[in-house]
């Protein structure tokens, strides 16, 4: 590993070029359209994998879109295994006009790649194969076993993840589960994700009437189901912005002082991140901050509501029916088929009069967190702080993924490298890759394949094998 | 007028084939594709009218449809001059596949005649002018001076009237109006309205953020505009049903003792009301009764809310924007363009943390009341007893027209004579007319024209001339 800042700047404009080569490729995994584009991609990478020296093959179950599996298990029974995870699915385009240069071309500027897909998540699988590439070249062999899971369909919420790792879960077993799908703090300030929150998504339909009524003939004196639905929907949350449903937060572990600690040690600029998310306000949970209530507790949000007539100009209806979507941001240690019937009840039983609640489930995805002493967490700490020259800190991701399913599939922790930066505008148009941090990564996952081997961070993870 | 029930008698056919010949031309005026209907409407009921012995033209303003003008003033200066406001443009018809008869082939059955525009109103309108051609050829003349004003817009809102009034409300000048676009509330319960609604109709636009935001990045820090447009608006009610906008009934006249009474009389049957409605309560504002609600007291439905996503499945959104569509119903003396800046206050003063309210005003129309004792009440109610040989009750309905309008504009009251009935299923498929009530409101308008002359009727009414 000695070489890898020479090899690095050795190399950097042919990496940045066959990551180019990659991005090129529009893997829509939403839009049925570039179904051909996703498995092109697929295959694309495999051949990168096979380049690099790691056996790699396109797998999908149930017409799911194509994953890549790749692995090299030179190291041996007695050295780690790390299943590094992502995807090489994109998100779609639009709105077109607003890219400077075209999602699919490629181009560089200050610093950046810009291109769909650069940041979320190609340019993140990358500098992780490109670490063992290196490895595998220079040194002949790598410190740990290794495998590669790369998603083609996680922008679609990875609809057959569950049968794919029911039938291939054994050939993915590892003792730690990489995840290069997540960001960081600030480019100087790096930061390492120990959770990300689970869902629980509901859609509320509530009736009044048998059909609409006339204002004129009825106002006033029969139940309107938007205005029963808004004052349902209004007792979510009480007056300190906890979600009011009983036993929501019976199973939430609360953060750690440690945890606290970590984010409170953030250079959290209150100001600039309300301007950032464009809002006047930061309203939430009485006693947390804004990053604590992010990543660290369940939040509630009505995400669409609609009902009675949204036309042009008036009329004069007392709608009969409302409906909404209702989706919870979960943390650990809480479940979505526990939480499921607590608030099916509390929309039940908070009708207003008149009004018949039908609450229907829409999924759920379970929390995923593991502890800041975990031995993969210091792992990959010190390889972060090796590669960036600063030491990071542990924070939390608010948002929902597959780890949790993979982590409770191969029986291993998830320890995150990510390094996606807020400004790299990921779903948005000019998605970019920050090209120094993109480099860091590759350094960092290199330092990290060598950090697991280290006796106190190995054996440990040797030691939870099943 | 001694030989009206002999006339109904021997004329009964033909009157309905008469009447069922002009519901079959489809005269309807809120869709731009009938509008040669709509006039051939308006010509066809001018060639009554000429037939009966009025002299009748079609006129229209700002590229309005048409109305029908009719007069006959043979009566002289002294006699009281009665202008009959109806209208003879119809409803859609969708959907289509619920009508048992074709909409515009009018139909007999159980003593009923089937077509759009049987009740509303096509058929109040030919009963009144059946009433005047019989006495002009019976009695070679009429008691009072008799003009008709027949809109040909009403059910697309009336959106010239006020020019219309401006340009000709000199011909239509007359010491009472004679309204026939109502209902009374059962064919053996006959009844008399004295007032109608007014409306304040708003359209709420709330912010939070210059765009939706992930609820992953976000859930638990930022404000959500539906939840706030929620939140806003269930708080447009107190708990005892009362509208919570400072100031909302400093102009509202309180139902008199009297009127309570005739409510009161009413054989209303909560339940059988409460399942016409379709509806499993009757909330509303604590003190009154439904009756008392829908006539005489303010009320306020959000008539359409929509924000957010609305689409199938999921998505993780914070919403940026929600939007409401909020209409007021309003009593005697409230006045829409005085509640205006009340409720555009209220909205802002009351935004959540974090959002900003824009209200946008669509439109509003007067309340219209003309007290129980008011000479032309009198006049109508001794009318309706002698033709449904029952003494008719006093009553309000709920709706909104544009009655306040031409009240306004002609400087003379309302008086109604209506005879829809609540199965009459106006607006909705299968429309028919009781043809009972029918043959009554011929009777009623014959002996109208009658009673508005008595000394102690036309005193009064004469003297109110401007």
């Amino acid at each position: 590993v000695a070489d890898i800042d020479a090899f690095v700047k050795g190399a950097s404009e042919a990496l940045v070029a066959e990551l180019s080569e990659w991005c090129a490729i529009p893997s829509i995994s939403t839009d049925p359209a570039y179904a051909r584009q996703v498995r092109h991609s697929a295959e694309h990478l495999a051949g990168l994998m096979e380049t690099a020296g790691l056996h790699a093959e396109v797998l999908s179950v149930d017409g799911g879109q194509p994953a890549v599996y790749a692995e090299w298990l030179g190291a041996g029974e007695g050295a780690p295994t790390i299943t590094v995870y992502g995807h090489h699915d994109v998100q779609p385009v639009d709105p077109l006009e607003l890219w400077t240069t075209p999602p699919f071309e490629p181009a560089v500027r200050d610093g950046c790649l810009y291109a769909r897909g650069a940041s979320d998540d190609k340019g993140q699988i990358h500098f992780q194969l490109a670490a063992a590439r290196h490895l595998l070249a220079a040194d002949g062999g790598l410190p740990v076993n290794l495998k590669f899971f790369v998603e083609g369909e996680e922008e679609a919420g990875s609809p057959t993840i569950d049968t794919f790792l029911a039938e291939h879960g054994e050939r993915l077993s590892c003792d730690v589960i990489f995840v290069s799908d997540t960001g960081m703090y600030a480019a100087d300030v790096p930061t390492l994700v120990t959770a990300m929150r689970g869902m629980a998504y509901f859609e509320v339909e509530l009736r009044t009437a048998a059909s609409d009524l006339h204002s004129g003939e009825f106002g006033g004196t029969v139940p309107n189901a938007v205005e029963a639905l808004a004052r349902l929907l209004s007792g979510l949350k009480d007056d300190d912005g906890r979600i009011a449903v009983p036993g929501w937060y019976d199973d939430v572990l609360e953060l750690t002082a440690e945890e606290r600690d970590q984010f409170a040690a953030l250079p959290f600029d209150r100001e600039h991140f309300r301007r950032t998310a464009g809002v006047s306000a930061l309203p939430g949970e009485r006693g947390w901050s804004p990053l604590e209530r992010i990543g660290g507790r369940p939040s509630a949000d009505v995400c669409g509501l609609w009902g009675g007539y949204t036309g042009v100009g008036s009329k004069t209806v007392i709608p009969a029916e409302a409906h909404a979507k209702v989706s919870f941001r979960l943390v650990s240690d809480q479940d979505p088929d526990r939480l499921r019937p607590l608030f099916e009840r509390w929309a039940v039983d908070n009708a207003p009069e008149g009004a018949e609640v039908r609450v229907r489930w829409l999924h759920g995805v379970k929390p995923c967190r593991t502890p800041l002493d975990h031995p993969g967490n210091q792992a990959a700490s010190r390889a972060v702080a090796r590669a960036w020259g600063v030491e990071p800190l542990f924070t939390r991701e608010g948002g929902s993924g597959p780890e949790r399913a993979l982590s409770d599939a191969l029986g291993a922790s998830c320890v995150y490298l990510g390094v996606m930066l807020p400004s790299d505008r990921i779903h948005a148009p000019n998605e970019r890759l920050d090209l120094g941090n993109y480099f860091n990564g590759l350094r960092a996952a290199a330092y990290a394949y060598e950090e697991f081997t280290r006796p106190e961070i190995a054996g440990p993870l040797l030691e939870g094998r099943r």
